[in-house]
C-alpha cells in the first residue's frame, strides 16, 4: 500500500480522537456525509470548501460556473448516501476587489444549481478579505426512505457499477456536472446497493476508500471502464480514468443478481451511462497475491496486476 | 438611517430573490439561524466562515484559540436562537506551509470548545493553498424545548436586557469567550423571550437588526450599559460597548414584567451579569423624533440623543 497523504493521515488522526458524539449521531468523520438521528428523522450532513486556483479557476471560468459548482459538489455526496437535499447554507470570503454585481453572480450560479434539485439556500455567512475567493456550502439532506449507504458495506462477490464516464473532468466538466440524484433514486427503487461513494478524487483512490472501510479488495476489468471523450483525448485514457478527480460519478457495489436486473433494465430508458466495471474480492482471495487493494484484470490475457493508487489529495505540511 | 454596508446590501438582495424554500423551511436567511422542520424535530443550521488576519491573528494567537474561537462562534448562535448545539461540521483551508501537528492543535481547539457544550464535530473537509488560513463551521442545533427565539419578534415596551460586559473584545476576549448556553437555558426556563440576537456586530448594529426585523425603534440608558474592563481602558468605553464587534453577549427583549422578575431571581446565583440597559419603542413613539432606529438617554439631564449604528463591517466591492 502506499503512504496515505498528509490530508489523510490528518482525517485518520481526526477519526481516533475519541469524542463523544451524543446519542444522536450514526455515523461520523469518514463517510460522503455525517448521519444524524434528529427526532423520527434521518438527517445527513456534508460540507465542501472551494477555492479560487484549486477547485476552480476565475481566470478560467465564470462566478456563475464557480457557484454552480459549489452546490453541485455537495449534492452528489447526497446522491452518494441515497439522500434527497434539503437545504444548504453557504459561507463564503469574498476578495475586497470583488463587485457587487460578481457576488451576485456567484449566487446566481448557486441558486441555479440548488433550485434544480429542489435545494434552497436557507442561509449563509459573508466576508471578506484580500486573498482569493473561498466558498463554503453545507448541505443538509434525508433519507430517500432506505437507509443511507455507507463507504463500509461492500461485500466480496459484490458487482462494482459505475454511472456515466470517467477521466479529463478537468477539461470542463468539473465546472457544469450533474450531480447524479435522478439516477440513484431510479437505482435505490428497484435494487438494495451495498456500499457507495462519489468520484471526486479518482476512480482508484475512491474505491480504495470504499476498500478500505468494507475491508474487503477489488479488481477492475480493463476494457470495462467507461472512458470520456476527455479521456480519450489524452495520452494515457485508463490512467485518466483511474486518476483523475473530479468525476462525480456514483461508484456502487451490489450483488450480482442485483447488478444483472438493473443493467438489464437501464439501457432502455435512461441517458446516462451505469456500467459493470469490477468485483469486489475478499482480501485473501487466491485471485490476487493480496498485496494490494485494487487489481486491474486483461480481459484478453488474463493477466492481473497491481493498481497504486493516484488520485487527487490536497497537500501541506512536512 | 445610514446607508446599508455592502455585506447587507448584498444580504438583502439575496433575500429579495425569490426561491421556493420547500416545506421544511421555517425561517430562511436573516436571523442568527436557519429554522428547518424535519419530521418531528426543529433543526436549526448557522455557518460562520473565520479568516487568519480578520478573525483572528495568527502572529498574535495559537492555533488552539483559532479553532477554539471558530467553534464558538458558532455556538454563540445556537445561544441566541435559544437552541442546544448537536453536531457541527468544519471545513478548512489550510496553507501548505502547515505542520502536521498544526493542524492537529487547530482541531483540538475545535474540539475542546464542542466538548465543553456537548457538540461532537461529525465530518469535515480538509483542503490546502498558499493562502492563509480559512475556516468554516458549521452547526446543527434543535430547540430547547420552546420555539427558536427570532429577531423579529421585539415589541414596544419590551425591556431590552444583556448578558455579561460590552467593548474591547478584541484586546482578547474575542480569542476565549464563553458561549451563553447556560444563561440562555436558565433563561428561557423562566421567561419567554420576545426577540433575541448575538452581538457579534456591536450593540448598536445588532441591536439594529432587531429593530429592522421588528419594524421597532430603541432606546438605551447611558448609565445602563455594562462596561467591559478593557472598554474602559479604551478612550470612549461607551462607544466602544456600542460599537465594537466580537463580544458574543446575548442581548435579549423580553416583557418588563418577566424582566423585573428574572433581574430579581438572577442576581442571586449567577456569576455572569444579566443587565437592563433600554427599551423597545414603537417607531412613532413621542419619546423620540423617529429620525433613527437607536436613541441613547441621559439619565441625568434627560437628553435624548440619536446613535449613528456603527460597528464591524465586511467590505468589498464598488
Amino acid at each position: 500500500m502506499n503512504e496515505p497523504s498528509k490530508e489523510f493521515q490528518l482525517i485518520n488522526w481526526i477519526r481516533q480522537q475519541k469524542s463523544d458524539l451524543g446519542q444522536n449521531v450514526t455515523t461520523g468523520i469518514g463517510d460522503d456525509m455525517a448521519v444524524l438521528q434528529l427526532g423520527n428523522e434521518t438527517v445527513l450532513v456534508t460540507t465542501d470548501m472551494l477555492l479560487d486556483g484549486s477547485h476552480f479557476d476565475l481566470s478560467q471560468c465564470s462566478l456563475e460556473q464557480a457557484g454552480y459548482k459549489a452546490m453541485a459538489c455537495s449534492l452528489s455526496d447526497c446522491a452518494a448516501m441515497a439522500s434527497r437535499p434539503v437545504a444548504a447554507v453557504v459561507a463564503v470570503a469574498l476578495p475586497r476587489s470583488f463587485t457587487m454585481e460578481g457576488a451576485k453572480q456567484l449566487h446566481t450560479g448557486m441558486q441555479t444549481c440548488g433550485n434544480a434539485f429542489s435545494c434552497p439556500i436557507v442561509g449563509g455567512d459573508t466576508t471578506s478579505w484580500d486573498k482569493p475567493l473561498a466558498i463554503t456550502v453545507t448541505m443538509l439532506s434525508k433519507s430517500m426512505g432506505k437507509e443511507p449507504i455507507l463507504r463500509s458495506g461492500a461485500k466480496p462477490g459484490d458487482t462494482i457499477l459505475v454511472t456515466g464516464e470517467l477521466g479529463g473532468s478537468l477539461e470542463g466538466r468539473h465546472l457544469n456536472f450533474t450531480p447524479r440524484l435522478d439516477e440513484i433514486k431510479k437505482i435505490t427503487e428497484q435494487a438494495a446497493i451495498h456500499a457507495m461513494i462519489d468520484i471526486s478524487d479518482g476512480l482508484a483512490q475512491d474505491l480504495g476508500h470504499i476498500c478500505e472501510e468494507s475491508g474487503v479488495t477489488a479488481i477492475l476489468d480493463r476494457v470495462a471502464i467507461p472512458l470520456s471523450n476527455a479521456a480519450c483525448k489524452k495520452e494515457d485514457p485508463l490512467q485518466a480514468a483511474l486518476s483523475d478527480g473530479e468525476d462525480f460519478e456514483l461508484l456502487i457495489c451490489i450483488s450480482p443478481t442485483e447488478a444483472d436486473t438493473l443493467l438489464a433494465n437501464w439501457k432502455q430508458d435512461n441517458k446516462t451511462r451505469l456500467s459493470y466495471i469490477g468485483q469486489i474480492l475478499s482480501p485473501d482471495s487466491e485471485i490476487t497475491d493480496g498485496s494490494h487493494a485494487l487489481y486491474l484484470r486483461d480481459g484478453q490475457t488474463g493477466d492481473i496486476e497491481p493498481i497504486d493508487i493516484v488520485g487527487w489529495q490536497h497537500e501541506f505540511g512536512k
